[in-house]
Parts: structure tokens; C-alpha cells; sequence
């Protein structure tokens, strides 16, 4: 269950009612009680309206124009004065018969047309000569071409938007009625919450949600208030939910501790009532909906994914409603899995997922499923719901997924997909430099994963560092073995050390892989089919030792810096990877091997112009001297390309 | 040229670049001064943060979770304690080889491993028994699970959203380095500009203008600030824009009238240097772009419209790059036009459309095409560009439309083309206040333009009024003659006055259609094909009267409310129009006739769930009631749907 949903057997659901009925028993009840309708108007000024929404039809106080203007530069004139003119015979007005006047200006009182200055002939008497009639109201802007006074300008419910400030004060309007903002306030509770950025004590979270929730409101219109923790005692939070009624909305955010929920429904039923508590999601299936007076109050489940989109579900279509606004849905698309997704039956369940746009179709790779996984939200393109009558998604089906991010931008990242190194980071953060538009999704996978991935042309490119056997050459054999009958290139992105990454001072006295297979030294691996782990066992191998001896040769870990990170917390002695991810957790580290990481990249891809810009980075050297100054790399042969004859399919 | 571009004649331009090639220069150009580069970095509190963009990669601070913690509730153990325990053979701990823990809790030193409640049988000798053995480290979020210390959270030049907050304040990080906001100066010139909600003095222009485009600037990210208007004064001008040169991009928004842009000009040489002078786009051709010292400077026309597209076209691209961000794209679709719409060749024209979904498909009809219209802004869906090569787009073709609109809305909206109705009106606030989500876009091109919108499937209903002159009935023998061998039904929206519309007191003592034929009259008609227009001359023909006589017979009006303000204004002295619309102005009315006003809508289209609400609508008691409040409307049969036999086509 690590990073899942916690553990949800103890507590007693009311229900556990699926999600399209929990949503409408939620708003049917706050409809029946009045508690949808949109809030009240208060008046604003017109000039400062922006994004406000009309708690009424706006009409036009005045007209636009609101008097005769001229259009053009030129004279006024009376236009039957002016019938019969021709080039043959023209006709003069003299003084008092024209005006002259600018654009914009009034038309002269008792004139009716205008003359534009290149059509009149000037003579010395002072008198204008014309060679064409004037049509009457001609080069004329008359009273109300742009706007009438009383006709309607915006309706109800109408999110006000720039160009409508300026139909606003161009018809004479000052001041409009627009809805009140919704006033929503978030209770969070958990005894282990602490403000961000104390002390990192064990055991004390950084009360974080209130802040990513408060930000979605915000986003929504809503004014959002964020309360002080509250400890773990009904009685307490029921005392804050009561001082919270004049609140047009209250969340009550439950820590991930035990009996946390608990807490909220007894505090909820002190204050007010529970319409329902449990819902068939995941994650969210402990969440509480319920009433206290005027008030609805909903309770979401601590963990921060499940608490956006908990948030998102019930919370939402609340704040819209109270604004008078449709809700916004998110922009559907059609994408390929990469990947099976296994999911629980009965439970409809939302996982995050990356997309990139690969050979012209959209591919979706589901991301770390735990509901405590903040980083997932950051890195997710879209949400991909399994629904409960299903067992999962296998790979390679088509399904629906809502983008978290526009899909332009979806389009623009360059999807690299097999071996973590820190450098593709730094790659990430140049290409971006270059040309804000552009991203990288780089999921790690491993080497074996990334040939795989890019076999089923999941990715533009595959990162790879893997090690043969037979011949001690890196990558190509494993090129030709796994991706037979293809045309790839291999760019080498840089040389790299790697070795045994130990705590400070090296408290185990570990002197190299014959150590690992002691009693007292705790491993921790890499997973199956990273070329970290192959070069483990290449290594034993060479030095006689089985490497299933070793001590925590099971666990395993995704990338360099979980690696690092749980030999720096103690739940390792020793594991195996890169310098840079030593050095960036202050390890000490033993060198085991240099070895090649290369990009490898199908041959129809090199005229991407993603691909074009990520080699074009490469090559550069502000880049090769930045990944130097990692550490524990050597970039002499950086952006070098080799093209690969396909190996017989 | 009514509410055209001003003429341009006069103007000499210092070229007539190509749209393209004009982006291209202003961006190249200040691309080489170096000011496109993104503004430096301020450092603002994380919880600060949204919606800032960070001016560099942000790295993790700490981990999370920054120690070992329990993921469920239940006992602490070493894992090595519990190996063999099972069913048969359970394992019993004492006191000191266990410790109770519940999520989140620390992981108690010297432990390895959680055992979930569920799973543990208490004994009353103060033990636990297993009957399955732990997995070291089951149950555990170890360190770093979430996030690793030092890893890339988010990457330069991110613009920061709700989730970002959660993992930068979970990541131990409080400060973010974000670029600083651009600062954006807009000053308005002209002589005629006064501050909205000023007194409708003839000369006097609200300015507005500086509202709208500080609006978008601050959509865009910017610190918008507006000047107060200059004069027409290059001296004054130049003043100002020397004073503003702290600023990182100042905009001088010319006024309407003649010679401003001169002035803008003249006094943007004193201050810095004119870049490029005229662009050929329709609206848009005088703007200037110009840099003084560091700072760029692009003088923007002043029509409305035409600030705003311009605006869009060179000052959105200069505030997206300071700030370090690609320029988002506005999404584009294929629609079908209803209109040919005629362009001039040399200019690239940007053409205001309303969109519509019928029948699955999307069509786009051009509204007003005047640079002085806000109004057409305010009711654009999207906007189609007529390239410069391009005479213009033939009826029927497939164009593309950039949205201005999100898609889903136009999706959701009823399109209704036809003559014009103020309950029209009634009926949209009504349909908006049910839901939301809906609107009306309604195009007034008269009841037989409306007949034949809907034979080209254009529409979802047409509003008509029209008289068969052979029979005395309305609307029946105009739909079998214009729409032949279809099924359509008809729904009476109202019966109402039509009547002579004169000033307050009958200055010109009109006693009824016989005076309009008098020389000291002067009458404002409507446009053919409008059933008002039909009613006058059928009226006409039965008073003996030939209506060519009439003076004003060709000057046109579109909509009633448009005739009574040509009235009201004094450009005319009477006109046929419906009560209501007199009423809105406070003119004296002298009925005519009372008139059937139907919608047509195919049989069809009854199924939509537009139209159907629509009905809703029309059979409701206090839709009608708000219609009868109009005045002149009579709602007897309102709502009543009459099925009509196809005509032998």
C-alpha cells in the first residue's frame, strides 16, 4: 500500500454510492434547499469589472456614437446643395454653404452629408468646388451605428471579458451589478500538520493542500480563505465549522493520519448534517458531503492528489453554480495507453497520466498511482478515468483522457521514454531556454523499458546505457537484438561513472561488490531492466559472486536519486549509480564503470523538429559545460551520431 | 466608409509591409537590441506564487516525505522478526519488538517494516500475533517517495499553477524565483477623449480604449497602467513618452481624429526612432512600431477594433517573451460561411464572425465590418483573416476561424437569423438565467434573408413578419413559396404593433403613412428583405401612395431600434418600427398594424435540445409576462406551434 489510498477497512462508510449518483444526490440536495442559486448582486464599478459575472441583463445607458460624426476628414454639406455636380459641371459652395470638419467631429447643425478632402477641389475665392453629388448621411457615422441606448449589452450570467469594458463605457454605463464572489473557506485538520517551511521534524507534514486549493478556487472566481490547522478532536473542529457559517462554502481537508476522518464526520454531524459519506472512487472514496445551515461543507480526504480531485469533483460545480456560470470541461482526447492499467472493480478510478504526440498519434503513459504523489499532479497531461465495471485498460487500447494541460503544448514535448540520467534534466531546462513552447516528458522506465517503448513507437527517443556481456560493447548489440529490421541512429548524450554510493565516511567499510554479499550491509537495486542493474550483475558476475546473495537485492528503486536518497535516510547501507546522484545528496562514491549513455532514435524521427532541437542543444558546448560541472561526466563525445544498418528482422 | 477604417490617403506611410514581414522585423529588431529577452528574476514566497513564472529550474529543497512514515495504520516490526510466521504457525511479539503507528506516523528507529491492523491479532498478554511474514520495508513511504532533495520540480520559464504550490511547498521550498512582471504603459491621444461617465458633450469620445487593452495586457500576465489622455500636441506626446521610458513597453493608443497618428509619429521620432510605419492589414494599416532607449513603443490606431487586433498582433508577442513564455495560439476551426464577403486586395482583412453549430456542422456569418464597432467585438466568436492576395471568400466556403470563444459555448448556442425582435432578447436572458451554459447569438438580415439562412440549413430558426400581399395572412404563404418541399413548423413568439415612429409632440404633425410622401418630410426605411419593410409597402400600394416618392425611401436601417434612433437623433423625422422600440427611445407612435411574428424552425431541428428549451421557454407564464411588459406585444397565442405541410417543391 505504500503512497496508495490509506487503509480504508476500519472506517464505517454510510455509503458507498457511485460518482455520477453521489454528484447529483449532492447537488439535488443543495438545489432543494436553495443553496445553488447564484449569489446576490453587489455593484461595481464598470471600469473595474473584469471577470465579474452580470447578476443581470446590462443595457446601453447611451448611445455610441452618441452624435452625428463625421467618418473622415473633409466637409459637411447639405447634400441637396450638391445635386447635379459632374466633372463637367461642377458645383460651388461658398462660405456658410460647408463646414470644414475632422474625423469625429459633429456634424454641423443643418448639414446632412460629408465630402471627403480628396473628392473637393479647393479655389482661390474661398469657395470648395465638387464634381459628384453628395448622398445624404454619406461619410456620416450616425447616431447609434456601434450601440443603441436601452439595447441589451450583456446578459445574465456573462463573465465579463475585456472587449466588454469597452462596450460597457462606450454606451454611457458606469456601474453594472455582478454576482457577489463566492466566499470559500479551508479547514485543514490533522495533529501532524505544521506550517510550510518549519522544521522538517519527523512526523510533522507541511500543511500544503489548503494552499493548492485555495489557488483552484481562486481560479474559479471564488474568494478562498485558508484556516489554520485544526488538531484531531471533534469538538474542536466542530467549534471552527460553526464559527465558519457565514462562509458561502466550507472544505474541511482531513489529514492522511488515522481517525482523521472520522474526526470530520462526528464534527459534521456536531454542526450540521452528512448527506453522504463514502463515494465509489479512487482516489476519494472516504469523502464527506454535507450541510450545516446555509453552508454546504464538503470533506476531503487528507492525501493531496485525492484532495484535488475531490475538490475538482464536488467542490467545483459548486463555486460555478453560486457565480451563476456553466462549469468548464475539460477538453477530451483520444490517446493510446503505452502501458497495461490494472484497476479496481467497483471503484471508478482516476489516474494521471503523460501524453506526447508521437508519429501523429497521442500516446498516454499512466504515471506513480499513490494518492500521496504531489509530483504526479505536477507532471500529469491529463486524467484517464477507469470505470468501476472494469478491470483495467491493457496496453495499446484507445481511451479518453482530459488534458490537464493545452494540447498545444502536449504537442511540443519531445517524449523520452528508458533510463533516468540527470543530464536529460539539463537537456529539459536548455531546450526550454531556447523556446519556451517546447517540453520534455521523460519517464524512466529503464534502458530495456525504453527499446521496448520505442519498438511500439511510444517515444521519440530512448535513453539507453546497456552493457554486453559477450563482447563489453555498450548498446549496439542491444540495439540490434531488441530492435531487429529497424533503422535507428544512437547519439551519445555523454560518458558517465557510475559506482557504489555509500554514506559519509563510509560507515560499512565497504570496499566494492564483494562487500555487498556481507551479513551487515543492506543493498537496495534497481528495477528489472535498467542498465544499472545489468551492470551489477555484470559485475558480480566478473568478480564470482551470485548476486541474489546480496542483502536487499529485491528491493527496488526507479531512479539514481531514490537510490541515493534511501542510502541518505539509512534504508540502504550501499546501492549503485551515478556520480552526479551521489554528489547531489553529499554520498561518498566508489567507481565501478565508465560508461556510454546513448539516445537512440528511430531514423523517421531525426526530421522532427523537436528531435532537430534537442540534438542542436547537444552539440552545443554551454550545454556539454553544464553537465561537466554535474560531475562524474565526460561529454567528448556528446552529440555524436552513429547510424545503425538495420540488424536482420 | 461609414464606420470604416479613416481614410488613409493622406497618410504617408513608411511602408506597407506585409503582416508577416512586419512581426518579423519588430520582433527581429528587438530581438538584436536585446529586448525580448525575458525580465530578470525577482525572488516571491512560494505560497505566492501562482500564476508566476519561474525564471529559472526550481529544485526540491528536502524530500518528501522527509522520513520513513507509516502509509497505514498498525504495528512497526523488524522484518527479520517475522520470517516463517503463517497460519499454522504464527509469530507472537512482545512488548519492545513492536510499536503501534498510524499513517503518516514515523517509522520507529531500529524498525524495517509496518503490519497493517487488519492483519495483527492482539492477545491479552499485551503480544501481537502474525500469521504471514513481513516484507522489509512493506507499508513504509520511504524518504523521497514523493519527491527526491535536489530534484527538478519544475523547469524555467513554467508558469506556475495549483498543483506547482502543493510540491514546491512540500519540497521544503518557500522561495521561487519568478520573473518580474512587465510593466506596460497605455496612453491614449486626442483632443476629443474624456473620461467615461463624462456628459455626452457632440465631439466628446469616452476613453475606453485603455481599459480593454490593459485588460488583455493583464490577461496576459502584464502590470497594465493607463496615462491620462494627451493632446494632440507631438511636443506634449513626445513629453510623455520620455517620462514613461522607465517602463518595458509603452503603447500610445491615437485617438479617431484626423492628424493624430501624425502626431504620434512626429513625436515618437523626438523621443526614439520609428521602426516601420503602416502594415498592410485591414483594420490596423497606420500602426508604428518604434523603440525609444530601451523600451519598444507601438502606436496602435485608435478605432476600437482596430486597438484591439493590433494590440493583439505586435504587443501580445513582445509581453509573452519578456516574461519568458510562448505566445499561446487561439484554437482553430473549420466553418462554413453563410455570406460572401468581399475583401480588398493588398491587405490581409481580419473579419469579426458569429459561429454557429447546425446540423453538425459549423457556419461563420461576418458581422459589422466597421473599425469604430465594439460592439462587434463584444458578439465575435472568432475572427477570419482574408489573406492579402484574396478578393474576398464566395458564400458557402470552408474557412478557417481562429475562436474567440471556447468552442463548448458555441456549441451551445441556438442560432437564430432572421428579422429582428426585441422579445428576441427577452427570450435569450430567459434561456441564459435557466442555464448558463446556453446563449443566443441572434443575426438580423430581415424575415426573407432569415428564409433563406434556413433553406441553407444556417439556422436553427428564422424570425419572420410577412405579409402576403394576395391573401392578408402572415408568414404561411412566404414559407411554402421560399421554402418549397420542406417540413417546417412555425411558433408564434408574439402579435405586436407595428406603427410610425415621430418625435416627442409630432413636431412635423404626422397623421399617418399619406404625410411621408411630403417634401418637408424625410423618412428612414429598412433593408430589403425586412418584413417591416414589405408592411410599408403594402401599406403604401393600399393608401394609393407610389413609395419611391418618399424622401429617405433608400436609406436603410437594420434593425428597429436603429430607425427609432435616427428619429430620436433627428437624422430622420419618422420611420416604421414596433412599439417597443419607441417606447425604449420616448417617441410618440402611431399604430399601423398588428402583425404575426413566427419563428420557423424545420421539423428537424425540433429535436435539439436547444430548441426544445427554447419552447420551454416561449410556454412559460413569465417569459410572456416580460414580453407584454414591453409594450405592444400580445401574447395570447405565444408558444403556439403549428405544423405546416410541405410545399410541392
Amino acid at each position: 500500500m505504500v503512497g496508495g489510498e490509506p487503509a480504508g477497512q476500519r472506517q464505517i462508510y454510510l455509503s458507498d454510492v457511485p460518482l455520477e449518483e453521489a454528484q447529483q444526490v449532492w447537488l439535488e440536495t443543495l438545489r432543494a434547499r436553495g443553496l445553488l442559486r447564484p449569489l446576490e448582486a453587489e455593484t461595481v464599478a464598470a471600469a473595474e469589472s473584469l471577470h465579474r459575472v452580470t447578476a443581470g441583463p446590462v443595457y446601453a445607458a447611451g448611445s455610441a456614437p452618441h452624435y452625428h460624426a463625421s467618418a473622415v476628414d473633409g466637409i459637411a454639406v447639405r447634400a441637396e446643395e450638391t445635386f447635379g455636380a459632374s466633372e463637367t459641371s461642377p458645383v460651388r459652395l461658398g462660405p456658410g454653404r460647408f463646414r470644414p470638419v475632422n474625423t469625429g467631429d459633429p456634424l454641423p447643425q443643418g448639414f446632412d452629408a460629408v465630402v471627403m478632402v480628396e473628392d473637393i477641389h479647393e479655389i482661390p475665392s474661398g469657395e470648395v468646388e465638387l464634381i459628384g453629388p453628395a448622398i445624404p448621411w454619406q461619410h456620416v457615422r450616425p447616431v447609434g451605428e456601434d450601440i443603441v441606448a436601452t439595447e441589451l449589452l450583456l446578459p445574465t450570467n456573462h463573465r465579463i471579458r475585456p472587449p466588454d469594458l469597452g462596450a460597457l463605457l462606450a454606451a454611457g454605463v458606469t456601474e453594472v451589478p455582478v454576482r457577489r464572489r463566492p466566499r470559500l473557506l479551508i479547514i485543514p485538520t490533522g495533529d501532524e500538520l505544521v506550517e510550510p517551511g518549519s522544521p522538517p521534524t519527523p512526523g510533522a507534514i507541511a500543511e500544503f493542500n489548503s494552499h493548492v486549493l485555495a489557488a483552484m478556487a481562486q481560479e474559479w472566481g471564488a474568494l478562498a480563505a485558508r484556516h489554520a490547522p485544526v488538531r484531531d478532536d471533534a469538538i474542536a473542529l466542530a467549534d471552527a465549522l460553526l464559527r465558519a457559517r457565514d462562509h458561502d462554502l466550507v472544505v474541511v481537508n482531513a489529514g492522511a493520519s488515522a481517525g482523521t476522518r472520522d474526526f470530520a464526520v462526528d464534527a459534521l454531524r456536531r454542526a450540521g448534517e452528512v448527506i453522504l459519506h463514502g463515494v465509489s472512487i479512487k482516489p476519494g472514496r472516504p469523502t464527506i458531503l454535507g450541510v450545516m445551515g446555509k453552508t454546504p461543507v464538503v470533506g476531503i480526504p487528507g492525501y493531496p492528489v485525492t484532495s484535488i480531485l475531490t475538490f475538482d469533483l464536488f467542490v467545483k460545480p459548486v463555486v460555478f453554480a453560486l457565480q451563476g456560470l456553466p462549469v468548464p470541461r475539460r477538453e477530451v482526447v483520444r490517446a493510446v495507453t503505452t502501458r497495461t492499467i490494472p484497476s479496481v472493480m467497483g471503484l471508478d478510478e482516476f489516474v494521471r497520466v503523460k501524453l506526447g504526440e508521437v508519429g501523429g498519434r497521442l500516446v498516454a503513459s499512466p504515471l506513480g498511482r499513490g494518492a500521496g504523489l504531489i509530483s504526479t499532479m505536477v507532471r500529469a497531461d491529463g486524467l484517464l478515468m477507469i470505470p468501476r465495471s472494469s478491470e483495467g485498460v491493457a496496453a495499446g487500447r484507445e481511451v479518453e483522457v482530459e488534458l490537464l494541460r493545452p494540447r498545444e503544448e502536449i504537442a511540443r514535448t519531445l517524449v523520452v521514454v528508458g533510463s533516468h540520467d540527470v543530464a536529460l534534466d539539463v537537456l529539459a531546462d536548455f531546450l526550454r531556454r531556447r523556446d519556451p513552447g517546447v517540453s520534455i516528458s521523460s519517464a524512466h522506465v529503464g534502458s530495456l523499458g525504453g527499446l521496448s517503448a520505442l519498438r511500439r513507437r511510444e517515444a521519440h527517443m530512448s535513453g539507453i546505457h546497456l552493457l554486453d556481456e559477450a563482447t563489453g560493447e555498450y548498446n549496439v548489440p542491444y540495439v540490434r537484438r531488441y530492435l531487429p529490421g529497424e533503422e535507428v541512429v544512437l547519439v551519445t548524450l555523454a560518458h558517465r561513472d557510475q559506482g557504489l554510493m555509500v554514506r559519509p565516511g563510509n560507515p560499512r567499510q565497504i570496499a566494492g561488490v564483494e562487500d555487498l554479499v556481507r551479513e551487515d550491509v543492506l543493498f537496495i537495486n534497481r528495477q528489472r531492466g535498467a542498465g544499472t542493474r545489468l551492470l551489477l550483475d555484470f559485475t558480480c558476475k566478473r568478480a564470482g559472486i551470485d548476486p541474489v546473495q546480496i542483502r536487499g537485492y529485491e528491493r527496488e528503486a526507479y531512479t539514481h536519486m531514490a537510490v541515493a536518497t534511501a542510502v541518505a535516510s539509512g534504508a540502504a547501507d550501499v546501492g549503485l549509480g551515478i556520480y552526479a546522484a551521489a554528489r547531489a545528496l553529499g554520498l561518498d562514491f566508489l567507481p565501478v564503470a565508465r560508461e556510454r549513455y546513448d539516445l537512440v532514435i528511430p531514423r523517421e524521427y531525426l526530421q522532427v523538429p523537436l528531435v532537430q532541437e534537442a540534438l542542436a542543444v547537444l552539440a552545443c558546448a554551454e550545454f556539454q559545460e553544464e553537465v561537466r560541472k554535474l560531475g562524474g561526466y565526460d561529454t567528448a563525445e556528446t552529440g555524436r551520431i552513429t547510424m545503425l544498418e538495420p540488424a536482420p528482422a
